[in-house]
């Protein structure tokens, strides 16, 4: 914490502050559209993006992650609170701050107790399903506002300007890069411009409906907002914190889903090493912040912390000073807040999203994995069917699912001799002699709960398929753990042979995995022998048993 | 299905009947005590018992599986329909059904895609430990219709009626099997005695009740059943289903966790193969079978099933037999059912429960992984503390955390040349010999998202600590899979390798492994070469790269 200031040298003056305009020139558009998303006034979205970068700043891991508002985490914001409040209402400003700050509470704590690895439950193609089902809702959800009404009716003032606006974000999205290069502009130059778009869409837009007063022809516009810094309120009722305990813990999961791969694909760039642990800390203070000033669930957002990279950002120094440009935002007069026409910031959220619609990732899948590839198409879909809080929970399902299919299949080898050695491979792959009344299986996974059934049922099979067995020698190469599910399972494994005069022998057990069985009740239970190698075995074991 | 009907021998039957008679005498108190339990009048509980065995024995996979009401799905069924209904109500007792109904649509569906390796989500300590917090959670909500009111009040004649009825059956659990042995009888009739205790408790009771008119003086009874067996009524609202549908997931869930582990004792018992997918559809028709018939959510029951083999039942004949004594029960004058004492039933239902406080896998895990038992107690507390339901996510998101902390601790090795040989060993372990510009990393565990980050990290840690590196290795005899997540993390490794001037190499990679890579990205872009053997790479990596 901290230590990035201890290093700083006068050179990293430079990038941080020419990075720290950029992010904030690119984060007042976005945290509007994305307080719209969730559900909130406009302000919200630039509350919420001055306290959390600063508490990211302090506590984070990542050196240039820019923390705030995020299309998804404003999604799954609107389906939390949904239920329980009407969009804008003053109990639905307090609600948000309240979720921040459970979820803020919920990653700080994870971080305290150091369970970082949590990051490991989502697939990187459930993550991508997950994303693409969220930008497909968050989309839908806008053409209304672009179009001023459900289509196929619509207004048509303001489905010019919000047409418009989109035609035009679409361009410099699609080929304004390429045409400032071809100008001669400098790549990283021209790529910044590009994600200045927004703002100066937004800017115009609004000046074009004051111009014209698109108002009075019934553009809708962002309406009046507090003046100046927002106070904290969190007197709800107690039924309030139960319905949000279960939101809290699925966007607060999502929160460092979300920042860990933006994180990692910065760390990646820079050659950092990220601490996931520190990573949660940092989330959990900033959404503490963000309630703390009236805001909403914040997070890590890879467009905006690849930008910050890109503007030449060395240090958090600067989000510190995207912080401070966005607080003066705020205190400076803050009327033209409410004039912001919603069709283009409409306009603005469908183009962020769009890029949050990539399918390489289905591509790589479906060519190298076809169950993952299933995996990603069903996250999305459930995300879109059942919504985005259920979402989370089929993807962490459908990531352990096939986790724990593909355990469930370990690989087992029926072990025989090379005749005249002492070496023992699997029969089906080499001309290797057996004895009929002994059975050999190297078992190559770790034990554990997963795959202890699948293990049960290969001995079964092949004790039934070879009736002479006397006794079965368990090759343990391959395992170097078992679990508790594991040992109650080799205990009755044990307790089944004996009663049919089966003896059970464990060979080539790794150092850590003995030491661990010494002294258990299996150990002194086993009607077998433990030998040091596969040919002590075979030499030891007597065939007149 | 059906196929032990055409191996039927006749020697058999003997066995079958007398198992039928035995558990037929166990399941009417329990039937009761377990509707009980889930919120139902005590004749739902025999509705439950009919149907759902007879269609178990048609579809299931286990030969002496008794499947009907049992205690942990009935506390879930009451924690799942108290919310919506008055327990005991007309809506609530249709409710029952179609949760049932639902959760039995449920494991048939699983069972028809043939997903029965769901059954490995939890670990052995996590389930010992949800049916210890569920037996205590029942326990406890028994002793107030045990002494009649609520502690420190009582009802003087009710409490005498239970905690008598408490003590007998303690005494016959404890002690009755020892004392009958030693007058002579053999260990399975003195066995199968003891389990028919609770049906002598309960007539003993009722007869004593009905004889001094202790309903007079205020001790509860069952009260009045409707005659005959029920019709299926399931005209609730689409609301109902929608809030009932999250609870018949968990059930449906438990269901087939809880049969698994009981047939899974039973297979291993009587040496014969079990079938997950089966399982399913057995269990999942016999809930639907329970729903046609009035019931409620049931299960296969180590206790009945352990009475069920212990009194010589060889095919699901015996539960037919139970079937039919059962529905000759309720066909028969049921007015009896009106006046059985509900604090003798308590009584039954708490040591019923006692049973299943089995604190032996507790001691085994803390002995051996502490881990495993800090989760066991976690999932017990999790139940007490936050409910049945919670209950069950806790102990899935443990045993996956469990899992997944395991694997995001990779084993990895740094190799080097022992002198003068072909071989390549740990380095921390033997004295072997290293070269400065090459780096050669041995990786002992599958590649997939749950450890991917890991494995970045260790080798971003290890090519800091040797900043000469100009070349890695990856030795692969260890990895006999790669996950599409950890595809794209190699391809990341190798991007930012490529950034670095560090070349990534491959050696020893498994024959099914580079199948799948071949035609991928990642492997058009690697830097670097595929070596068959360390060795080789060794030798062919030029130093001046």
């Amino acid at each position: 914490m901290l230590e990035w200031l201890r290093r700083y040298r006068r050179a990293m003056l430079a990038g941080d502050i020419s990075a720290g305009l950029v992010v904030a020139m690119m984060m007042i558009p976005q945290g509007m559209a994305y307080a719209l998303v969730a559900g909130l006034p406009p302000v919200v979205g630039i509350y919420a993006s001055i306290l959390p970068p600063l508490l990211y700043a302090l506590f984070g891991s990542s050196m240039t992650q820019s923390v705030g508002p995020m299309a998804i985490i404003s999604l799954m914001t609107a389906a939390a609170l949904a239920p329980l409040a009407a969009s804008g209402s003053g109990l639905y400003l307090v609600l948000a701050a309240q979720l921040a700050l459970m979820s803020g509470a919920v990653l700080l704590v994870c971080g305290l107790l150091r369970i970082g690895f949590l990051a490991n439950f989502f697939s990187r193609p459930v993550m991508s399903g997950f994303t693409i089902g969220s930008a497909i809702l968050i989309a839908f959800a806008q053409v209304r506002p672009l179009v001023g009404g459900q289509l196929p009716q619509f207004h048509l003032p303001s489905a010019l300007l919000g047409v418009g606006a989109l035609l035009v974000l679409l361009f410099a999205r699609n080929s304004l890069g390429a045409l400032l290069r071809k100008a001669g502009m400098r790549a990283i130059a021209a790529d910044i411009s590009v994600r200045l778009a927004p703002m100066l869409v937004v800017v115009a837009a609004t000046a074009l409906s004051v111009g014209l007063d698109l108002q009075a022809v019934g553009v809708a516009v962002t309406g009046a907002v507090p003046a100046g810094l927002p106070g904290l309120n969190l007197a709800t009722s107690e039924a309030h914190w139960r319905s949000l305990l279960q939101p809290a813990l699925l966007i607060g999961f999502m929160t460092f889903m979300i920042s860990m791969s933006a994180a990692q694909t910065l760390a990646l760039k820079r050659q950092e090493k990220l601490n996931s642990n520190y990573e949660l800390i940092g989330l959990g203070t900033a959404n503490i912040g963000s309630a703390l000033s009236g805001g909403f669930p914040v997070t890590g957002s890879i467009s905006r912390s690849a930008v910050n990279f890109a503007a030449g950002a060395n240090t958090p120094l600067a989000s510190i000073i995207t912080a401070a440009l966005l607080a003066i935002a705020l205190v400076a007069p803050t009327g033209w807040l409410a004039l912001l026409p919603l069709p283009a910031l409409a306009a603005t959220i469908i183009v962020a999203v769009l890029g949050m619609l990539e399918l390489s990732t289905l591509r790589t899948a479906w060519r190298y994995d076809r169950g993952d590839a299933l995996a990603l198409l069903a996250t999305a879909a459930g995300v879109l069917v059942m919504g985005v809080e259920a979402g989370v929970i089929i993807g962490v399902v459908l990531s352990m699912g096939t986790l724990i299919w593909r355990a469930s299949r370990p690989h087992i080898a029926v072990l025989g001799r090379i005749a005249g050695t002492e070496h023992f491979r699997n029969i089906d792959r080499y001309p290797a002699e057996t004895r009929p009344d002994m059975l050999m299986l190297r078992i190559d996974a770790n034990l554990f709960f997963g795959n202890v059934e699948a293990v049960n049922q290969r001995i079964e099979e092949e004790l039934r398929s070879r009736p002479g067995t006397r006794n079965l020698v368990l090759v343990m190469t391959a395992v170097s753990s078992i679990d508790t599910s594991a040992l109650f399972a080799l205990s009755e494994l044990n307790q089944s042979l004996t009663l049919h005069g089966i003896g059970l022998h464990l060979a080539e057990v790794k150092g850590p995995v003995m030491d661990r069985l010494t002294g258990s009740d299996f150990l002194h239970a086993l009607n077998g022998t433990i030998f040091l190698s596969a040919a002590m075995a075979w030499d030891g074991i007597s065939s007149a048993r």
